[in-house]
């Protein structure tokens, strides 16, 4: 039987908050929670509830024992409130770029779809609290996950914050998915050239329609952090899971480190820029961060799309590097073992990789650390090769700072000059205390 | 000119322990170190010295304005302790593998060899401490760095921890090069079954020619938990930079996390299963481990080698899953974005993947935190495609798994059951508090 169907014979509807009890091997379990619309992709024969946790389950329609309404749907509420948004002559003015993700979005439960809450009155609505520190422009650029962002994102990204930056601006804020946060923060690291404001990405790790939600408070510290004197491209998330303070990291040293913590978000190898406290405060944990400045922002968008980032492992064939340079790519980012190894029998393959142009990196997959390649044999053998050590480096900054280094130049000498430049802060010069697993 | 000519005409030689001025654009280092042989890879025209950190560093002979003596190399130290190697009746006995890597090496500082130091006087001499702990049988299996082991060198392992193991040994120590020590802890967890007794890998992130090294109280550390009543395979490694404590990680759920730092082995989503203090004490930090028991161990040594990790990341081209497919490769555990991502271009080439016949499993590239393809559309769709989630493996660990896996069925809904089904604690039932980044 189709779930309508059977919704329908039960007198439920989407929307109405039921308890389930399912009957799986003789055992019975019971759920409660919102019955959401039938997905595209179920097979048709399944109820999805959402779970108070804010989770969505999926049940057999034959599984179901009973099927009970706790409560009827509410009626959809309406956007009665309407945000008094005369700019105030008193407060800075930001733009807030939405780019997708949890932090935009909305589940309609009518629908299913997700959708962007991203006109003022949403936003004013959702976050009232941000129209006290800001005159706020929101933008839409587009609404996707951030699995599905492109090189081409980037770059949009990138233009339109300068262009917002240039124009009157005090800050910019953007509204991203979590997953490839990291990614992005990075790539516009190093676009933004002659940065003199702040830029501060932030996200959500739970939607906004969830009690637990950490979007209000993030929106609220990354908006304080784009009027503050940071003139840095920065990620703004949770701090910890209770909602006492959130952390400005750097927008090259920080990592997603967890699939759904509220505070997943971690400075690598470095101490985040600033702690966000609930009341308002800003704490910076250093003053070596660029100040804001006077100055007109450019955009140096110019990145090659052929590189990749590979993770070596014990067993891996040689043959993924040949691929790679047969097809033609022009940079290899490895992320490597300890200090930054790679099995013996890759190195015929990155030598030839090198001798034939290919820019090849090497970075740690233990993530925390410099990569040193003058210890073991191994290293020197693939210095000898010519294989860049790019310090103490993330992959993912690594990977996107390759692809914008052979955007500049196809010279092999060049370009391992540019990746151990220090253009945003990627590299920390001297390995710093308090910076593991912190 | 060439180094050795250099050295002669200084008088100096290799051993010496010297201190060099070097000059290099205009400006003075001075730097402090032992000579060492000049390395077969060098271009012939560099000094290399063994700094007191212990970090060797090379400078062109062309930019020493001086060098002098400090102190002349001493005589190479003859072994002139012998142990008492006679078994003592009340103490059990374990037997010591050795692998290679740098808890197995000393550097010899007449021909720059890094040579295994493994005969039980060598042992002995350097760490007198474990035969009060245990009779020791050692066996130099190989003597290579852990990013060279393969799986056939993991089967190999496998079967010799077993033959000790099932000859009257109470436990077995295998000192392994830290680089992969996580992945062959996580092959040795699947291989050997019905484990009765306990199987420690240990490593050491300084040599021991080093000041600093942590080898001797790893080693000792180890020795403890392998006479203990701990049945499983694990890693004992320093809990802290200090030397206070070591830790022993379940095999299947620890990580290298940093590069340099003796405290970088981890528990990841889990917490360890006990400490061993420096004055010998065993405080177990749980109690749902496997205990010793009586039985034969065997080993399950079926492994497919065509399996391959692959982590996604923004501009990836689905090419390179393509390429996998083409080639023969049997399985492919992707390291996805946040609760466990690809880019949705992927996905197309992941659904051919697996209507091949090729079985595609699902990790994060967070480490921290469970997968959940439940969440969000990108999931669905990559669960309707036929992919695997691996709720909070590591990426490693399933990497290995799946190999194993692979190497006991090719059909798909089987190799599914067998992933998520847990063999060796590789998988969390339930995520444990105070189990991120710590
Ligand atoms: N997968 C989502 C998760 C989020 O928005 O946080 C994304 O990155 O867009
Ligand atoms: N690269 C070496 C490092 C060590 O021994 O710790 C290895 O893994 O063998």
């Amino acid at each position: 039987m189709r779930v309508e169907e059977f919704l329908k014979q039960k007198g439920i509807e989407v929307g109405d908050y039921v308890r389930i009890i399912k009957v799986e091997d003789g055992e019975k379990v019971e759920y409660e929670g919102i019955v959401m619309p039938p997905y595209e992709l179920s097979e048709g024969d399944t109820v999805v509830i959402k779970l108070d946790n804010g989770y969505n389950i999926g049940i057999a329609i034959e599984k179901i024992q009973e099927i009970n309404v706790i409560e009827k749907a509410k009626a959809k509420p309406e956007v009665h409130f309407k945000a008094e948004l005369e700019p105030r002559k008193e407060l800075p003015t930001i733009t807030i770029l939405g780019t997708g993700g949890t932090i935009a979005s909305r589940i309609d439960y009518e629908t299913g779809a997700v959708y962007p809450a991203f006109t003022a009155e949403e936003l004013a609505k959702a976050v009232p609290e941000i129209f006290e520190i800001a005159n706020i422009k929101p933008k839409l650029l587009f609404n996707i996950f951030s699995e599905d962002m492109k090189p081409k994102h980037w770059i949009e990204i990138a233009h339109e914050t300068a262009k917002a930056l240039n124009s009157g601006n005090e800050g910019v804020v953007i509204a991203h998915g979590t997953d490839t946060m990291g990614y992005t923060a990075a790539a516009l690291s190093f676009m933004l050239r002659n940065l003199t404001k702040p830029v501060v990405l932030v996200g959500a790790q739970r939607s906004s329609d969830r009690p637990s939600s950490d979007a209000a408070m993030n929106l609220i510290c990354a908006t304080r952090m784009a009027v503050s004197d940071a003139a840095e491209v920065m990620v703004v998330m949770h701090g910890e899971t209770s909602d006492t303070y959130c952390l400005a990291h750097r927008g090259t040293k920080v990592r997603k480190m967890h699939t759904s913590r509220r505070d997943a978000f971690r400075s690598i190898n470095d101490i985040p820029i600033a702690k966000i406290w609930s009341d308002g405060k800003i704490e910076f944990l250093r003053d070596d961060y660029r100040k804001r400045s006077e100055g007109e922002v450019w955009v140096d968008d110019k990145l090659e799309e052929k590189v990749a980032l590979v993770k070596v492992y014990p067993g891996m064939s040689a043959e993924l590097i040949d691929f790679l340079v047969d097809k033609g790519y022009k940079g290899i980012v490895i992320e490597g073992t300890g200090l930054g190894h790679t099995p013996s029998d890759l190195i015929p393959s990155i030598k030839r990789a090198v001798d034939e142009g290919v820019a090849v990196c090497m970075t740690s997959q233990c993530l925390y650390g410099r990569v040193n390649l003058n210890v073991y044999a191994t290293g020197r053998k693939l210095l000898k090769a010519g294989v860049i050590p790019c310090e103490d480096m993330l992959p993912e900054t690594a990977y996107v700072k390759l692809m914008w280094v052979l955007g500049h130049t196809n010279d092999l000498r060049e370009a391992k000059k540019m990746m151990l430049t220090n253009y945003a802060g990627e590299i920390t010069p001297y390995t710093k205390p308090n910076t593991f697993l912190i």
